[in-house]
Formats: C-alpha cells, structure tokens, sequence
C-alpha cells in the first residue's frame, strides 16, 4: 500500500478469491464454475447480435432486463445488471447500509460480505448457524439492518424454502432483505415469485454457474421496481456502463438456449447425487446440497490436508481455514469425468493415509 | 428511489451519459467513439485466445498489464485494469479522499468528477479555468488534496504539457495527482514518462477511444507500484474479476496490432483539422483540441439550438447546460464521410437561419 492511500482503508482486508490456475490441465473443481462452454447456439447468436464494439453499450440493457424479468413473471423494470453479481451485492452494500442501518448475514456464508461490510465501514452482525449448518430464519426476525442471505447457502448449500424466506420479509418490513440465489438453479426453489408482495425483497443471481458464463461476468438483481431504481442510482454515480457489449449479447444468446442450460442443471445434479453417495461410501460427511458444490468432510483426513493433497496430484477443491469448518472442504460439481478422478484420488490418498 | 435508500444519498445526482440511440442510423458524434471497429487481426485473435467462457477470468491480468507496461517502459506492478476508466477514476476516489483530504479538479472538466466527489461524500474545490479555457498549472500548486486533470481536458480538448503537470507533481508532494489521459492518442504528449520519477502520479487511460473498444469497457492506470497496490486492495474488496475474459483477450488483440491503431489516430487528427477550417470558415470559435472531439461555439447560432436542429435532422452531437460554456458544443471527429455530413447540415441550418 502507498502513504497515500486514505486511513479509512489502515486495517482492509480484501477478499482472497479462490486459485484460478493459467494452466487448465487440472481437474478445476474449486471455483463452482459450470463444467459446460455455452452453446454453439448462444455463442452464434451472441456473435451475430453484438454491438459494434467502438461504440459505447446500451445503456440500461433494455433486452437483456425485459427478456430476464419476463423468466419470472417480472418486467424489465423489475431488473438491473451488474459486472457479475459480486458487483451488485457491493451496491446493495452501498446502498442500503449505514452507521445507523447496518448489515447482518450468516456467520458462515459467502467470504465477500464481511470484506464488503468492513470496506463500506458499516458494522454487521454475523448470525450463526444451527448445529446442522442450517439458517434459522427466526434468528433475522426484527434486526432491524440489511439482511443479505446466500440461498443456498455458500459453502455448505443448505436452502431455506421461500415461505421461510418469507417469514424473514414479513419480520423485517423496514429492512432490506437481499437472498443471493447464485446457485437456485440446481435444485433450490426461487424466491422470485415473492417480488411482487414484498417492497423490500432483493433477489441477486448470476450467469456464472447454471449459465456458464462466469468468465464473461454478468449477474442481475430482481426486486420492486423503486429497488431497482436505487441500484441504477447507484451504477449512473460508479459506472454507468459497467456491462460491456459482448457480455450484453452472450446474456441474450443464453437466454435463447434455455432448453441447454436446464439440460446442464440436470447433468450436474445427477453428477451430485453420485458424488455424494460415493463420497458417503468413503466415509464422509456430506451436508444436503442444493447448490452446484458439495461440502464434505471425513474422520479419516483432516480437510486442509485433503486439499492439500489433492491439489498435488492436480486436482483443486477449496478449503477454508475457518474454525468450526475447517474439517470440511467445498467440492464442485464438474463432469463425471471430473468426479470420476477426484473421487479416484481422494481413494488412493485414504488407502495411502491407512 | 426506495424507502430503503440511505439518507447519505438524499440528495444523488448521478452522471449522464451522452445519448445511445439503439437505432444506429444516425451520425453519431456524440460519446467520442472511435468511428473504426477493432481491426480483423485483433478480432482473429482475441477470439483464438479467450479462456473458455465457463470458467473464471484470468485473476491479475498479467499478460496484459505486462504489455500495456511495455509500451510505456513500465512492468506489469505498474499497471492496474479497470471495467472501463470510470471505474478506475471512482476507485481513485475511494482510496485517496476522504472528509480530510478531498479532491480539486478543474471546474469545466469530465462532468464525472463532480458525481465522484459527491456520491462518496468528499469534499471537492472546482478550480476555475483560464481565460482561453486552459488550465492554469499554478492554480493546483500545494492544495492538500487529491487533484484529478483530464489531459487533453474535456469538453475543451486543450492539453498541458508533461512539464506543465510535472509541476503539479512538484508542488503536491504528498498528494496524488491523477492525470486522466483518454484522449492522450490523438495529439497530446503522455505524461508516462514521469511515472518513475514521481510516486504521487497516476496516469488513467482508456481502450475507448484510440483503441476502439468502448464497447468492450476497457481502462487501466498507471503508476508506481504501491499506488497500483492500493487500487488493486480497493478491486479486491469490491469486485475481483471485474475484467472479462473477452475483454481481456480483445485489448490484447488490439495491442497486437498497433498499427491499425496509429494509423486510425492519424486519420482522427486529419479528419480534425479538416473539420476545424470548416468550422472556421462558417465563422465558429474552435478551442485547439488535441483530442477526437472539439468544441466549437458559432456568434450565429446558440449552442443549444444548433445541437437540437442537428438532433432533428438525425446528427447528435454533444451540449452542456452549464455555465460559461452552454455556447459550446462538443463535436466528435468521425470519419470524413461523418464530418462532412455534419458540417452540411450545419451549413444548412445556418442558411435557413438567416
């Protein structure tokens, strides 16, 4: 850091993003990235339909808001886009916290709120979880600050139903709550039908995972449209043109080739079901994923040596050096090729250890 | 705007943008675009070279900060990406402002600095131009803030030397001083050069304007290492993939073929000049641009008058409605087909006027 760098920021800690290897000849099951290129379907309509790229994007993306909203039963003014969703919650942040309101979430959940409550300078109250790893809504009754809940859940996929989502809205009527639904689409069941009873409803998904565009960053938030409105605020004082042509048009292209992306949802959780019945087999403990990852530990191995390990013979999951899971490692959801080898190593490593 | 919003906003005004029509048949001179797409040898390889879309983006960039370094005699640690230069000019604001050091721009600039400096809460000094329209070096010398400089400045087009703003940088020490360089390619001198002789500076410059990618977001700065250090904290805490890997790819394609580049930049300036003695000739006042716009003011026609009949007649340029210069327009350097469009309609409103 420099000497000029403003004193609000002396003790930052920035998020640390899990390994993204330049060389792709790893079994890459760290980052919850779709195993699945989009379609030559999308990709083709894609190509036809950018912009020419000297010219500035659209602004405000009418298409690609009204052909998502209308996924929904929700209108273009029901949506805005951010540069992934990770950019989206930083605004939700932005907007809805302050010294006076601040922020609460799981104590265990995605790493980034924490370094955007701490960056945004807002105090947060980190609610912990049942025994089982699972939310309990009624710890959000009445806290009077912004609620921003990953459902499922990060790292363990554990999901709420939308009536306990409910629950949390109708005890918060003053508060914003935001349900981050990055990985809904394998297996959780959307709050998105909720939008349009409750005001203070924000529901944030992306095309990084069920899509398979993490790599072209596009996320969304669905909510009332005076919500909307606040975000737009928001991007119109940052970065009014944060979603770049090519990204605009490959959202479009997905979104053509739905048939493909449900397809691939299906894929990954039949893949799921047989990584954790053969992860079960080895002994492990394995938490009910709704997500497009597992969260697995075992008696035999501590966690952070299995990924250790793992990572060695070439295969990356993500460990987390934080107490109460620092047994369990989150294990993505690739191919069966792809869980074919890891559970292939995770054998030899245990057979080795024995 | 919600119930939710934060009171700190109450009073927003957020940026606005040039207009982006959707129907493309109009001249567009509006938004300082490139008239000329990325060349077929860029595209040819940003499409053989984009990392698979369905995994994460390169995380750093380092291939390309190390060749946007070199082309300045500097190394990748000098060089940090941003989703287009407005996000990197919002992230200067956060790291280097704060309530006790604010930020002084001069009072006609990019109309983004002012939205910047009130939407993080900073306190910001607009400093008065010269005369001429130019910026006056000593005005800026030991303010005690963070100073930000368009150069060439926008709207005017008017440029300081390297040694004009290397006595900026002598007399804030302990201060940075952000030169904003977007429109650097088209006859201005980079103040790269001085980046190792000075710690307080950072150069910001663009791929959406010499390089024909605003449509594909594409920004970075430029400085010594513990500043880019400090950018890449703030990039860390809020968004760490904020670079695409489509973009990523095509502004390595575009540097691999630096000749379009130039070659496209010495056409702007011709085209420049060409609709500078036009402009003359039909009795306008043309500030001296060194930039792919001018901004022009005729004694027969109101600024606003003129940009709302060429709108009509389907020619959008550029007006503030601002004081001191709401005589003005901001006209982008197209093609000579585009300019020679232009300056007929101007002709022709200009006739029927009399």
């Amino acid at each position: 850091m420099s000497r000029f760098l403003s004193s609000k920021y002396a003790s930052l800690v920035p998020y640390t993003p899990g390994e993204q290897p330049k060389i792709l000849n790893v079994t890459k099951l760290n980052t919850n990235e779709c195993p699945f290129p989009p379609s030559e379907k999308a990709l083709a309509w894609a190509a036809a339909h950018t912009r020419p790229l000297n010219l500035y994007p659209e602004l405000l993306c009418g298409d690609l808001r009204a052909k998502l909203g209308a996924l929904y039963g929700l209108g273009a003014e029901n949506i805005v886009l951010g540069n992934g969703s990770d950019e989206l919650l930083y605004f939700v942040f932005l907007a809805y916290c302050d010294a006076q309101h601040g922020a609460a979430f799981p104590s265990i959940s995605y790493g980034f709120y924490p370094v955007y409550a701490a960056f945004t300078g807002i105090p947060c109250l980190e609610v912990p979880l049942r025994e089982d790893f699972s939310v309990a809504p009624e710890d959000y009754f009445g806290l009077g600050r912004t609620i921003v809940i990953a459902n499922p859940n990060a790292p363990t996929g554990i999901c709420l139903t939308p009536a306990e989502v409910e629950t949390i809205l109708q005890k918060n009527p003053d508060s914003v709550v935001v349900i981050d639904e990055a990985y809904i689409d394998f297996g959780g069941e959307t709050c998105m039908p909720l939008i349009g009873k409750y005001d203070n409803l924000l529901v944030i998904q992306t095309f990084s995972k069920s899509r398979s565009m993490a790599g072209a960053r596009l996320g969304f938030a669905a909510g009332n449209p005076a919500l909307i409105a606040d975000l737009n605020a928001v991007i119109f004082s940052i970065n009014p043109y944060n979603i770049n042509s090519m990204t605009l048009a490959l959202g479009l292209g997905v979104l053509e080739d739905e048939e493909t992306t449900r397809k691939n949802c299906r894929t990954i959780m039949d893949n799921r079901a047989y990584t954790v019945a053969e992860l079960k087999k080895l002994g492990f403990t394995v938490l009910p994923s709704c997500a497009n990852f597992v969260f697995a530990a075992s008696d035999r191995i501590g966690g952070k040596e299995l990924y250790l390990q793992l990572k060695e013979r070439g295969v990356l999951i993500r460990h987390f050096d934080k107490d109460g899971i620092s047994n369990f490692n989150r294990i993505t959801i690739g191919t069966r090729e792809q869980m074919d080898i890891l559970l292939q190593n995770i054998r030899e490593i245990l057979e080795e250890g024995v």
